[in-house]
């Protein structure tokens, strides 16, 4: 009898799903494809000379220090950084409260595997980013899933559902990944308050953030909340870029220090050399000029693709009007499954993200993601033409 | 009631242990102190200007691929190069069956997490490198501790020991951490066919094998695998430098398909600017001669450490002759308790890795780990000098 390695699987690996989005890439390849699927930032804003700079002045001034082994909670002066930006934003931390993790993706996986027991019950917006829930069912916990309007996760219709002691909210209250929606004000100040009476814990994902586009930024959940029940993650991925792979968790010592104990395990300590290129980029006084040019960028990426949906999908799709973030979510009849797009989409040479790798209560089907951040105005015109015609076609069929 | 965060602990977190040698690093910062403690590679001989030309050349050439989101599996010439190393050394696999890591200790967290469930039976070396058993520690596993002797895991005694299913055993053949012991070669291929009569996957672990001080180098143990049970780590930490993580995984593609989907939602993939200047690193031609170096360094440090334990130690210790690797293992007389040496070895300033933390069963108090590739000759003489005094001062008391 031969080895057989799923014969050596966990339980776990029954749930895992690939990434509807990390699947796409290998159809991003495709000569004249027009991608409208990952959350990319455009490669033409990296600010590639500033690093090149500082990555020679880190050599120049502390090779040894950035190429070998570093302490796990991350490179201090990066962890003061933070906590000072962080603390500009009404989110009191000192740098002590804050790790430097490789990406902010590696600190949401650190929290689950602190938190989560197989069934234990986890309260996600509805829909959710993937990777978030690909570390969740890595833990095989239970989701309640909570349903969203335009303001946000609706807490009264959360607090209503709850029963059971779900162990973590996770929120993504600005330009949420995928549904470009924000959590208003008072849902963040309500949302705090039911987390704090349930005694709840909330992890509030926010990387997108600086990329506001009109309005004024709203404070955080975390700013409100007294009961030291909250984790903010950051990350330089999107004000940077992201192949970098540097992000971090603010938050209580008493959590910190266990998601450390799960690092030194999984990686030991995120990249010593990049956390140091990253505090010079932060600190070179150019970064708020930078954040203007992205948010200028796509700004007008985003007007061209709300405009080019409204010309070319057709009425029946209702979509966001998100005023910040990477993306619109667009949402049609009940009954479509937009799965079933993908395939005539790549013949006409475009890519979209079907919606139902972001439930995990076996909706959103009829729901897809487009990411406006990584492609240039006239090609989203021509993106959001092919697909809309796509659209049109699939519809008559159903 | 207040929140209190460990009400919401996963059961997983009661077995956590911080690592002994990174609660180290500390201490390591007094003024004057001798650390024997870390397994550091010596700074001075990291390629810094190498690596500045080999940066500033991935940015010229591909700037956009390197710090924009990358693929899971990592950046496929690096792959390439290591299957072709491997295979140089007997290993058979294409570049399919390489994913790239963020250091080989990711590896081994991935593959951990797509084996086991709590409960679920391990087999490791006694003793075994404190982060492989942080990451088991976190499955909730229970461990099998197979004894070694100076020909490295017994393979007989684990064949008789051997009784439910364990689903994998961790191998460090070569200049095994923390022992320095090797496997000899006919237990590597005693220990191949065990694991396929048995059907029990292998992680063979290996990021010392080229700092070899004399003899020949031995075959791995995946060499002999006929049954492709075997995943084989490597890692560029000791032969670059260790802060820029990277590291990877060679096996078949049906483990690492799962593995990737937990990296996906672990760090999405590696640094991918780092993944180039690897990979101009690894290619410049430089790589033997820049082996050759690091060999010829520690080898002297290694022979001035024996002699100083030689010379300073008491006559009841034990410790290895290591042909390689970064450390010297001490055995002390049974009833000896080294955790107790810390503190007044702190004192003397010196530093060493007490052996208690590379054990699962309770066994090891009266070992202690040493290093000496980070330090130089003459301090590797006087920090064991001082050590020896505060053993010999600690022995009288017992």
């Amino acid at each position: 009898m031969d080895f057989v390695w799923s014969d050596s699987f966990a339980r776990r690996v029954a749930r895992f799903q690939g990434s509807a989005v990390r699947e796409m890439f290998h159809w991003a390849q495709l000569p004249g494809i027009i991608s409208l699927s990952a959350g990319s930032p455009a490669p033409e804003l990296f600010p590639v000379e500033a690093f090149r700079q500082a990555a020679n002045q880190v050599l120049d001034e502390d090779p040894v220090g950035a190429l070998q082994y570093g302490i796990t909670e991350g490179y201090p002066p990066l962890r003061e950084w933070i906590a000072e930006h962080l603390r500009g934003k009404g989110i009191s931390v000192t740098a002590d409260e804050v790790m430097i993790t490789t990406g902010s993706q590696q600190a949401m996986d650190l929290l689950v595997r602190v938190l989560f027991d197989a069934g234990d019950l986890v309260v996600v917006e509805r829909p959710t980013f993937i990777a978030t829930l690909q570390a969740l069912d890595t833990c095989e916990v239970e989701y309640l899933s909570a349903p969203m309007d335009g303001d946000g996760l609706i807490v009264d219709e959360l607090a209503r559902r709850l029963d059971g002691r779900p162990k973590l909210i996770c929120a993504q209250p600005n330009f949420q990944n995928p549904s470009g929606v924000s959590l208003s004000l008072p849902r963040r100040r309500q949302l705090a308050q039911l987390a704090a009476e349930r005694h709840i814990a909330i992890v509030e994902d926010d990387p997108y953030s600086e990329l506001i586009y009109e309005g004024d930024a709203l404070p955080s959940i975390k700013s409100f909340d007294q009961a030291g029940l909250s984790i903010y993650l950051g990350s330089f991925s999107k004000i940077l870029m992201p192949g970098i792979r540097v992000g971090w968790a603010a938050g209580p010592t008493a959590v910190l220090e266990k998601m450390a104990v799960v690092k030194q395990s999984n990686d030991l300590h995120t990249d010593g050399f990049m956390q140091r290129v990253v505090n010079l980029l932060v600190r070179n006084g150019q970064l708020p000029a930078h954040i203007d040019r992205i948010r200028k960028v796509y700004r007008e990426r985003r007007d061209v693709m709300l405009h080019a949906i409204a010309d070319h999908f057709p009425a029946e799709a209702r979509y966001t009007q998100p005023r910040g973030g990477l993306f619109v979510w667009v949402e049609l009849p009940a009954e479509v499954d937009c799965g079933r797009f993908v395939r005539p989409a790549v013949e006409r040479l475009v890519l979209f993200t079907p919606g139902a790798g972001f439930h995990r209560d076996g909706t959103g089907q009829n729901t897809m993601r487009l990411n406006f951040s990584n492609v240039e105005p006239d090609r989203i015109q021509e993106g959001v033409k092919r697909l809309g015609a796509v659209v049109k076609e699939q519809l008559t069929k159903t």
